[in-house]
């Protein structure tokens, strides 16, 4: 098991404002799934909200409008071939975990399963239901984070469609001296 | 000036779903106006939807909510100073485009800017402002794109918070023969 530490819930944005594609995992009724998804926007910070894009046609999106939770899981690089699988498969017919040989660890505040091989986890409450049916809009809150120690600043996918992936690049503080003292964290 | 493409509005996520920062752009009452926005994701394709937090106490948020209308700009790293200035001056006491020497483009189908130095450029009209009010979340509709002919992709900037981008690194293809045919395009 790769060594993690809390991350602070009002801070997600350091991982996830960058755009990655993410791991959603859900549970209901005893079973759990996984998706792959590139639809998401940090919200807020206090409280820390996330949009995500669910579409109606992938099993998950059932089994988290009725639990009202999920996992936002942010994979790297050597997971590629796994993202692409996880996207091409239903969990209607497969267990995602058994098939791609992830580990599935127990969240502190909700019942869906975190990815253990993934760089982040962020466990999330559904807190609004109301866009769902039109826009396949959830809106979850953050309740609880965590990150590897190491690296500082994972090598992440970002979907560019048609199959095309953008990896991250380096990390850079350079400009951080041209910002405003308030725009930077305490 | 920089050769571009009209870019087809059903693909903005080539851009856009990667995650980059990106310069909002925005006319009213004869001033235009300049932000920089970190939050925002890909909420449909047809018709091509962008959903973008935008705080109400920025001076574009007022410009924007009146004319209903933006245009969504992708920088580049080489933009990367501008791209903080931006974001560290407020558009009531400073035109930016003049402050920045960045080049105004007439727009085809809004009457917001353009800024021509930006790797790609889409028009957008605010469709729903329902939200506004509740979650600071414009949905716009992209109703006219372009991008430059080269580089093919670009090297944006993803902010992470406190002062720190990660800039984009490699778009690879080599995970492409990985997806079923229907999750390509034609």
């Amino acid at each position: 098991m790769m060594q993690k530490r809390d991350w602070p819930v009002d801070d997600v944005r350091r991982f996830l404002e960058p755009g990655p594609i993410v791991l959603v995992s859900s549970a209901w009724k005893g079973k759990t799934n996984i998706m792959t998804m590139g639809w998401h926007m940090v919200m807020g910070e206090e409280p820390s909200l996330v949009g995500c894009f669910i579409w109606d046609q992938n099993h998950s999106f059932e089994m988290i409008r009725k639990s009202r939770e999920c996992v936002i899981n942010v994979p790297t690089v050597d997971l590629a071939p796994t993202v692409v699988r996880i996207g091409n498969t239903s969990g209607a017919k497969v267990d995602k975990f058994e098939r791609f040989g992830l580990t599935a660890v127990g969240g502190r505040k909700v019942k869906a399963p975190l990815i253990d091989e993934c760089h982040a986890n962020f466990e999330c409450r559904l807190v609004d239901s109301s866009l769902i049916n039109r826009y396949s809009l959830f809106v979850f809150e953050v309740v609880k984070g965590y990150a590897r120690v190491a690296p500082k600043f994972p090598k992440t996918l970002h979907y560019r469609g048609d199959g095309l992936f953008m990896v991250a690049g380096p990390t850079v503080s350079r400009y951080r001296t041209l910002f405003t003292r308030e725009m930077l964290r305490a």
